[in-house]
């Protein structure tokens, strides 16, 4: 579990908190809506955010046919990296003040989805984003897959670092009067706001939305 | 305004989403806690989170200076990338989906802060975290500073990316019965954690946090 898969997924720094274990992995996958990912062209590096869903032992994306981005991940390796920031973390110290987070970084080679499993993708991700909402919209048409890019990566080649809990002071900063704990963070969901058209009834996954 | 000031920085995806104004990106980088930056060394591509900050023009990260990332990124340019994810936009046909968001991509390279303006970069980070708490911590001391890399790269070649409101739907979905809108996501302050051994009573900055 607690053994890198490759020599660049290998955590050096801050290693007590490196994870290569695929559960935790998958849970922090499923717990996004949007990854980054970093990949050089002959122009640089670029770092473009993306919605990502996962499937099995993959990380999906999608765009249009026409992205450069797309069509430069199929030819090159890459890094896709999801974090959750969960906690300012307040030390006694300037020094030992830290955060809280749970991050994943995957290296490895996009590939192309074809037909049919492309439009299962793509059925995924609408169940990751609104579980249930499939049947009620109108589905892709030929021409919107076609101009539809969907690409994977496996989940194979990662590494994750997590830090959880309280400060971590000095034993000979303990009695240094200054308040000392978490400042928590997290995703929250707002209340829904309907189209200024839209005259149906909020299906259970928008009416429970901001409670779930 | 809406000039892009760099052909990298062009946005040719979504362009009427893109920005270049000053000002957005800087509310755009100072409502972040943690960017994610692109470089590229002999292994590939990286996509590392990392805590960041701003200064007047400049957008600012630190680091143990045995860290390789801060190695590499004052040799080789790179991409910043901060996003915060506003809502998933829900539209009466699938292909329309699409979610609210605001970006900023960062291009340049990093240069390091020298003493003392490192000292003050520092306290500078303090303040963004938790405004008033630099003077109730132990200061840093020097063997820490000297522990601890200052990087900086300048705002300058930046592109913003925005989209706000509702779905976008063909005139032709309008009368399906889906229902359509915006699911809000937003960063939400919890509860502070108190540390188990912390006596001090907490100061307005934890007090008022989760309300503010």
């Amino acid at each position: 579990m607690n053994t890198a898969p490759s020599s660049r997924t290998q955590v050096k720094r801050g290693a007590s908190k490196a994870s290569y274990d695929p559960a935790l992995l998958h849970a922090i996958v499923d717990a996004a809506y949007v990854c980054h990912i970093a990949f050089a062209d002959p122009h640089g590096a670029h770092c473009i955010p993306t919605a990502c869903w996962r499937s099995g032992d993959h990380l999906y994306i999608h765009g249009s046919n026409g992205s450069r981005m797309l069509q430069c991940l199929t030819e090159n390796e890459c890094c896709v990296t999801i974090t959750h920031l969960d906690g300012l973390v307040l030390a006694r110290s300037a020094f030992n003040h830290s955060m809280n987070y749970r991050s994943a970084m995957v290296y490895g080679r996009f590939e192309i989805v074809g037909e049919p499993a492309k439009r299962q993708a793509l059925a995924d991700f609408m169940e990751h984003i609104a579980p249930g909402r499939q049947g009620e919209v109108r589905a892709g048409n030929d021409r919107e897959f076609a101009a539809t890019t969907v690409l994977r990566i496996a989940l194979l080649e990662a590494a994750i670092k997590v830090r959880t809990g309280p400060p971590d002071d000095d034993e000979e900063d303990m009695h240094i009067a200054a308040w000392a704990g978490v400042l928590p963070l997290a995703e929250a969901r707002g209340t829904p706001v309907p189209d200024a058209q839209c005259t149906v009834a909020p299906p259970a996954y928008v009416k429970n939305w901001a409670t779930s």
